[in-house]
């Protein structure tokens, strides 16, 4: 399918391309626009219709809109930018260049022009600059007749019109009710005894994260966002939570590998970019591990005189950070999801005690018997070295576990509290625990 | 709110806890009955009218809905379970022990029954385990009118009527056509005149992970599932796909700390439970390390020669994981969002080697300078520690990106290809390359 539409391409036969992309979804469509050259791409764009086009132009990324916009007239400009959602007109803006965002508001109309230009104040992730205003309002006296007759009329422009929103006159929230219900009930009912008063709304100030969670929590589809007077401003619809979710979850993701997140797409960021999001926490944690080299600089006369316990240390090293590593990315995660609230640290910490002596008694015990009968290591050196493992994987547990509850309190993001950071700091205990059980029990 | 209704339940005012509870939320409900006691709960349960009980039901938590089962009688568990959508039904069933399935299988009509039963035989996370049966058809021939009129009549019991599935005689998908579109269209056309023909529909058998990443590519609210005869047998909705989304985060984040995924809770695994997901990785990893720590052994001459060259073993058996640690998670991150694609290997390879030469001459450079000005070490000594350094970074990042690239190709999930795997393999080069500096450079 999309092979032969590729063929049709580079034979330019303008018709039969456009009544195959006409066959297809606009986020297909605009996979397409992605493939061709930029020549190729404003032309196809051109053919198609319009209503088409502005579902496509939302979908391309961002240097091909730029490249668009660039390439078509004033006039072209000024129908996608009316006809698309306010919020997806604001995401391409927030993008774009100050030349471009210049040119694009001069081809709108002032009403237009102003609604952006207040969107594009609403700081980043903010429900404000989330939201979209095109939504359907009603008020409290209509009949469902009038209301669904309301819907007719107005809905064509609106991003979703299953969920409805009650006003007073001055804009105020009243309440939410679903088209659904409208169409299942009785034509003479008043709005005023289907609305359902248990309204779930967030302010334009709120933060995307919240909008997330309020979404998941209640399984909602679309959300009212209101100013600090309780006046209903805009919604946000479900499909754009989607997206914000698997933000927040990359973001994690990142920040638990040592990374400051971004939320561009790794093949799309410059390598300088790349750098500048991984050398700062590369080098801090360099500095990090100097101080566990100064554990070894400290205990140099121990390995001088027993050179072997210099080969254990990786195992160790590497023991302690994987136990903490799998506790806080446990406990990141339940922090992150709901499942664990702040207040619940000493049921985790026990928890992670219990789960602790299980792991490092296991480990200590395979790990004892392997050096004996495997590497033919001396009792007391392989004593020490299980010793000095079992005590370390306690540690590590304990402090991976707590770190993140710890950032939690204190309102920074558990997940900087993961495994590189956790690592550093276990790595040095573990050092500490194992030249104290080597000098104490070889009496070094 | 919450506190108010605590002391009206541990003041036993039924009315009260009643009306109190019919302002609210039933999710919110749900949270208030995990709350109190468990002879508390099947009161409050009680209590409820019967379409509020069946919704608060689907959101508590299964060894309350297991004690609430057991608690009450026959008649109201069969008027939970008729009422319960199929798909919340068959979650439930699904956690459940034999003998409370059976329970509640005796007390269902045999037709639900029978579809329960077909449900049960899905295999987990497949789409039709997670599909409900709950929607609307219509016909093609149908007018508008009709079909809102159908909509009307067969409505009330559906998951959702936003969008309604056009079927041929033999139940075949033929098309889709949203709710909205119905509303807004002219009352006297035909069904076949505006339905979408470009249909994104899944089999049965299809894993969850296909199903987000559909919903999210063409931003969906919900999805026709059809057997293999391209028959309609059930819809998923997106609310459901929400929880998939999360429940795949989590396990890649699980994966990425090496630890082997569960769906439960963690405040509500056991710790036996916790330690089986964990002691595996952890011992497979401890006996890798061992290898690391070979190489230590084989180059003890030249540690008992220059004993302080341990004291960096720490900070380059740090940082290496470090680095590796984070081109994998952007690459894991990359491909489970479709950003990147296992044909991009060149790609990747060729950008983290430009980034990993910029972070390494970096933290080599910066490195060098404190090791010479800080802690007044030997520049011959400086000099092979920060070559290593460098070396090292370069090789964990090439190694960091490939490895979760290699395992895509080969089918595994790239996200064991994470900081604990591919530590334990750089660790193992940033050895070797540093005591091969150290003879080659020293002379030792």
């Amino acid at each position: 399918m999309e092979k032969k539409l590729m063929e049709l391409i580079s034979e330019n036969k303008i018709h039969k391309i456009r009544s195959e992309l006409l066959k297809m979804n606009i986020v297909d469509i605009a996979q397409i626009l992605e493939e061709v050259d930029k020549h190729q791409l404003v032309r196809l764009f051109r053919i198609l219709p319009k209503d088409v086009a502005v579902g496509v132009f939302a979908y391309i990324p961002v240097e091909l809109q730029q490249h668009l916009v660039e390439s078509i007239t004033d006039k072209e400009i000024k129908g996608i930018i009316d006809d698309l959602f306010i919020d997806d007109a604001v995401d391409f803006l927030e993008e774009m260049p100050a030349n471009i965002v210049k040119k694009v508001l001069k081809n709108t109309d002032e009403d237009l022009r102003e609604v952006i230009n207040q969107f594009l104040k609403y700081p980043e992730h903010s429900a404000g600059s989330i939201m979209t205003i095109e939504f359907v309002d009603l008020k409290k006296e209509m009949t469902v007749k009038e209301a669904i007759e309301h819907i007719k009329i107005t809905g064509v422009d609106k991003e979703t019109i299953e969920t409805c929103y009650v006003i007073d006159n001055n804009r105020k929230l009243e309440g939410v009710i679903s088209l659904r219900k409208l169409i299942l009930s009785d034509e003479t009912k008043k709005i005023s005894e289907l609305i359902d008063n248990d309204i779930i709304s967030i302010k334009t100030t709120d933060d995307q994260e919240v909008i997330a969670h309020l979404f998941k929590k209640y399984d909602l589809t679309a959300m009212p966002v209101v100013d600090n007077e309780n006046r209903l401003v805009g919604i946000i619809t479900i499909d754009d939570v989607v997206d914000i979710i698997e933000q927040e979850n990359t973001e994690d993701i990142h920040k638990m590998a040592a990374i400051q997140p971004t939320e561009e797409e790794y093949l799309k960021t410059s390598i300088f970019k790349l750098a500048r999001h991984r050398v700062p926490w590369l080098l801090i944690l360099m500095f990090s591990a100097t101080f566990t080299g100064n554990i070894i600089k400290r205990f140099e006369n121990v390995l001088q005189s027993v050179v072997i316990l210099a080969a254990f240390i990786p195992m160790l090293m590497d023991t302690a950070g994987n136990a903490g590593a799998q506790s806080s990315a446990l406990v990141i995660r339940g922090l992150a999801l709901g499942e664990i609230r702040p207040k619940d640290f000493l049921k985790v910490l026990w928890k992670e005690i219990r789960v602790s002596l299980i792991a490092g008694l296991t480990l200590a015990t395979a790990n004892y018997f392997r050096l004996l009968l495997f590497e033919r290591v001396n009792p007391l050196i392989a004593f020490v070295v299980c010793l000095a493992l079992f005590l370390t994987v306690i540690f590590a547990k304990v402090i991976g576990c707590l770190l993140p509850i710890a950032a939690k309190g204190i309102r920074l993001d558990p997940a900087i509290m993961a495994s590189p950071l956790i690592t550093t700091i276990v790595d040095a205990f573990a050092l500490v625990i194992y030249f104290a059980m080597a000098t104490w029990l070889m009496g070094l």
